[in-house]
């Protein structure tokens, strides 16, 4: 299709919201900011680290000596239990109201020189099982449980022990609502889920997918905004993780493990990204609408140390992208996994 | 109030989003990446420039001998002019359409070690006249001018030559059709202008201002989302950058140098941010909704380099900051502007 080499656009029916394509532009050179490799050669315990097991914390807690996941209260959280109530504000320019809630973090192994892929699939899936025990814990008391890793200096990550973040609110965020917002439209319109239809397209399709196992698909969606930006979906219909079986649950740390190590050969450097999980949100009653999933977005576009900025028409205009969605993903699935 | 010490959120109704904002966090240590502040010493004219006067650019073209504002075809553009027509796609999951557009890059100066600031108020107003007869020429054949500079090796701008870009699309980008969305709205509902009342009940508010001059205001927004974001308008109902009058094209100027040396003042450095121009679009024929303005959009938070990230929970879920607009606001307005 023409599509492969002009400029155009393309519709993110998750989010309403369209992106540009301009696939001749990525001859372009560049001289700009190069960003620091990740420091190579970390020790398996790091003395100085506040996230390794048995060391001191920036407010004077000690950890235990754990291994495996260990969940811990953020020692400066975004969201606080006590926040005082307060009357909303009324002008409809000066909306404003309080909110409340709980930061954690989730060190992934006590193993400081590991990450997410480097770990056993047997780790991987206790890093999967505590993601479902902490979201069960927390939806009691809340109206959304954002799950989610910064990975890599590029992507705001202070320490490089594997670790990500847990945050639980009184509130469903803006993101979370327009998702479900797309999602019950299409419903409605369809008959259909919207991820459980793409999905299928898209299987029919393949030149988007990247990896996949009996459970589960991870592809570069057809709407991608970064450059190398993938979607993780299982194949049936669950609308939360704690829908997941036994089985999926393992499986999903197999396919964590094969796409994360496809990302970190892609430029042979621990490849930095956040990802995180959208399902339905935990007081939902109907969640026929919603098909749980995984966005990954990592921000390197041509080397280790030259990555995609979104900025001047990105935020005032609307988001860019280089290379074709088809290309990024053929790119990942002729990549070994070891 | 009690929203200056506790978590809460807040709406921007320009773009019909939340913001969380966590004004107790702003104490957390950062021992996260560190940005490379601006090279300092630049010299008049460098031979390796591609935007100096009289050097070669990347595709062998020659730059004239210009001084002041120069204008030319981007060399490696995003959009083109003869992108061939093509069917849009027909399933509502896979839209694409194809799109035509022009690029160009415009230097503020031939001068090489200067910026926006530290040009005299007479320089930038040859500037504001070439982003006008650059928006007249290009609105004739186009749906959208983005008007921006990115700013600084941070925000993705590959060379401290002072200069900005403009891009110009058959389409109207989503950012643009979503201020545009919710101008309307507000007019039908309440038979006001939003960004007219908006300031107008700043002003007596007086917290969140940064900056006046006779014809325009810049300040902080109340659902500001970077550290030190801030909104220039003009005082009057001016739907786009054509609409202005000599005297407050000059008087644009003038604020536009205050503004920016109170960024550089704050932490001693060339202060990089993206900005940019939204207006009522070319071929809108009832423009009461529309008021022009412009967003800056810095990245730092505490120091030449230590910036903000949005990342994992603010892609995943929404935008978060951790000083308030309020405190922003003040630490901007009490700056010097020399
Ligand atoms: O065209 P430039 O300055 O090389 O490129 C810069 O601005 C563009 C428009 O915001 C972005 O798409 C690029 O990612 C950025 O590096
Ligand atoms: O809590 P951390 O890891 O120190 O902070 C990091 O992740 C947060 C959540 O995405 C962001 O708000 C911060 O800007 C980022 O530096």
């Amino acid at each position: 299709m023409i599509f492969e080499d002009h400029p155009h656009r393309r519709y993110n029916p998750l989010r309403g919201e369209w992106v540009l394509v301009s696939p001749h532009r990525s001859k372009r050179p560049w001289q700009g900011q190069s960003e620091e490799p990740a420091r190579e050669e970390r020790p398996p315990h790091d003395p100085t680290c506040y996230l390794c097991a048995g060391n001191e914390r920036a407010n004077g807690a000690v950890n235990p000596d754990y291994s495996g996941p260990y969940v811990f209260d953020n020692d400066f959280p975004a969201l606080l239990k006590d926040t005082p109530s307060e009357e909303e504000t009324t002008s409809p320019l000066f909306r404003a109201h309080a909110v409340r809630g709980i930061s954690r973090v989730i060190c992934f192994s006590e193993r400081h020189d590991l990450s997410l892929p480097s770990l056993p699939v047997s780790a991987i899936r206790r890093v999967v099982d505590v993601w479902i025990s902490e979201y069960e814990d927390l939806a009691r008391n809340h109206g959304w449980v954002a799950i989610f890793e910064n990975k890599g200096a590029m992507m705001g990550c202070s320490n490089p022990h594997p670790h990500g973040q847990i945050w639980a609110s009184d509130f469903v965020p803006s993101e979370v609502a327009r998702e479900d917002e797309a999602q019950r439209a299409f419903l409605v319109e369809t008959g259909e889920n919207l991820l459980i239809s793409y999905c299928a397209e898209e299987q029919d399709r393949a030149v988007r997918i990247v990896v996949e196992n009996d459970d589960w698909v991870a592809l570069v969606p057809f709407w991608a905004v970064w450059p190398f930006e993938t979607l993780l979906m299982p194949r049936q219909h669950r609308p939360r993780l704690t829908d997941l079986s036994g089985a999926e649950r393992t499986s999903l740390a197999d396919i964590l493990k094969r796409l994360c190590r496809r990302y970190d050969a892609l430029f042979q450097t621990e490849f930095p990204y956040s990802m995180g999980w959208h399902g339905a949100p935990p007081r939902m009653g109907d969640t026929a609408h919603w098909q749980l999933h995984a966005h990954f977005y990592p921000p390197l576009l041509r080397s280790a140390s030259v990555r995609k900025f979104l900025v001047g028409y990105e935020m005032l205009a609307e988001p860019q992208r280089d290379l074709t969605a088809e290309q990024a993903a053929e790119r990942l699935r002729t990549l070994p996994e070891t």
